[in-house]
């Protein structure tokens, strides 16, 4: 089993959906990705800051998932990051109504020595700058880097951005980023573009529509499970990552075929996230639900058919 | 393997993409359907009307792949149902031009004699009144009926699409179809709305982002092959549904699993149709081709991973 370091930000999150409303509640990229890849019992770590209103007890919630917070910074006379948005009836489009970046404005990441030779380096969806910085302070390559991102930074620091896209392996946008990235509206021509950038694999989230996952020679699809109900989006595409390098950290295997399974147990563990508000589902979900839905996923997407 | 009778439009089409326009050419759902399902060398006939202006190399073209175009009314002194559109940038939206129902206005459909028996029944887009006509003129109900309708019939002919859907097997609409006819968002939930109209399987058709086919235990996913390049989407869902049939009518298996080789093979032939205008690629299709896709569509698709 690989060890595992998550940059990205941990925050208070506001939600409003047509369900519901929360108060400030524990959100942020890399604690969705932390508590995804934690299904498959990695030892993890978080590079991240917080202000000193960040409760203790939300950081030995992760701490009891064997997530070490040592990596999280407390500046005890700032504020934590705070979001909070609305979902429209399409849960699919949202406004977002505060974005407070607080300690997160200056942020200097620091890892921690006891994962600066990390096998699996994620990097969170953040100032590119952030995850450059983080990137230099590691003396040898992770065996795997995995960056996710988005169109705000493609709009406000591509420069910077496509320094760190160099220096990836894979890297996860959504459709409408992969088409801004590569300027290609297929995706196809989008992955392949965006592979002479650096990155080997290119996984391309499509929300309820699945994911794509590329590399120069194939193609694999891992769709998004059909739901009854979608209750809170927030944090599905950190809860896909973290269960894509989860996946991989936890077999140590980066072969195309095990990104297969990887994909397919970020979608997994995406599937879950959406049922609750935040991180709420996440945190007390068990194997046998994962696997339960695994076979659901088979069944959805498995067929025997005739070559001839 | 089972004889498939198709009702649908035989038609001019003039359409035009990013990529170019042509003038008028052959198209219509009866006519995609068809060729679609001749691909299975299935002994199938369409049930439609044409205009005196219809070339007869046009039917020479069908009856060269095994369709009998017996029970295509030629009214002489008519004009054959023309419809034009433009394609954006974006293939997904398209505007119509024009729509001349001309001979389609006072269609009534005539089953040959050599058709009333049929195994499998596809009854393309059209007025659920055409649709209807054709079921009581079949003495004894179909091994499978299948169904393909629209928006418009939903806000023009609701009464009489909903009697003809009491009477289906399977529905193919689209997802915002579903939505509508079943006034439910979640996709799973407007599946099980349908069943109580009558169809014991559903299948929605989401165009780039795959088909879904739902019963009441299962669901299946069908993925569209990610193209590099898609040229005109005319006739598109009128090949899979025609795939999707074609493929059950050859098998004469219409289990659940037999469906999901079904919708594969639909999503494989739609694949091929929007590589050329209207149906240029269709005729000129080989099995080795379809074959090589269909490996595609497994390495798209299958994966392996331990279930505990």
């Amino acid at each position: 089993m690989g060890k595992l370091l998550i940059v990205g930000t941990v925050a208070f999150d506001a939600i409003e959906t047509p369900f519901g409303k929360t108060d400030k509640i524990l959100g942020g990229a890399a604690t969705f990705i932390s508590l995804s890849a934690a299904q498959f019992g990695v030892n993890s770590g978080i590079v991240s800051v917080v202000g000193g209103d960040f409760p203790k007890s939300y950081l030995n919630r992760l701490n009891a998932r064997n997530i070490s917070t040592e990596g999280i910074e407390i500046i005890e006379e700032g504020k934590t990051f705070f979001w909070s948005g609305r979902y429209h009836n399409d849960l699919n489009v949202r406004d977002t109504l505060t974005t407070d970046l607080n300690v997160l404005a200056n942020f200097n990441p620091i890892v921690p020595d006891s994962f600066t030779e990390t096998d699996f380096l994620m990097l969170g969806n953040l100032h590119p700058n952030v995850q450059m910085a983080v990137i230099k302070q590691l003396p040898k390559k992770p065996k795997l880097v995995v960056l996710d991102t988005m169109n705000f930074w493609m709009d406000n620091t591509l420069d910077e951005l496509m320094e760190v896209i160099a220096k990836i392996d894979v890297i996860t946008i959504n459709d409408e980023e992969a088409r801004q990235l590569s300027g290609e509206y297929s995706l196809v021509k989008a992955a392949q573009k965006i592979f002479t950038m650096g990155p080997k694999y290119v996984v391309i989230k499509k929300g309820e529509h699945g994911a794509l996952l590329f590399n120069e020679e194939n193609i694999f699809f891992a769709p998004a499970l059909p739901l009854e109900e979608v209750f809170d989006p927030t944090g599905a595409g950190d809860t896909f990552a973290g269960g894509f390098i989860g996946y991989l950290a936890k077999t140590d295997d980066i072969s195309f075929e095990n990104m297969k399974r990887a994909v397919i147990s970020g979608s997994n563990l995406a599937s879950f996230c959406v049922e609750k508000f935040g991180t709420e589902r996440m945190e007390v979900l068990t194997i046998a639900e994962i696997q339960q839905r695994l076979l659901q996923f088979k069944e959805l997407t498995q067929f025997e058919i005739e070559l001839s």
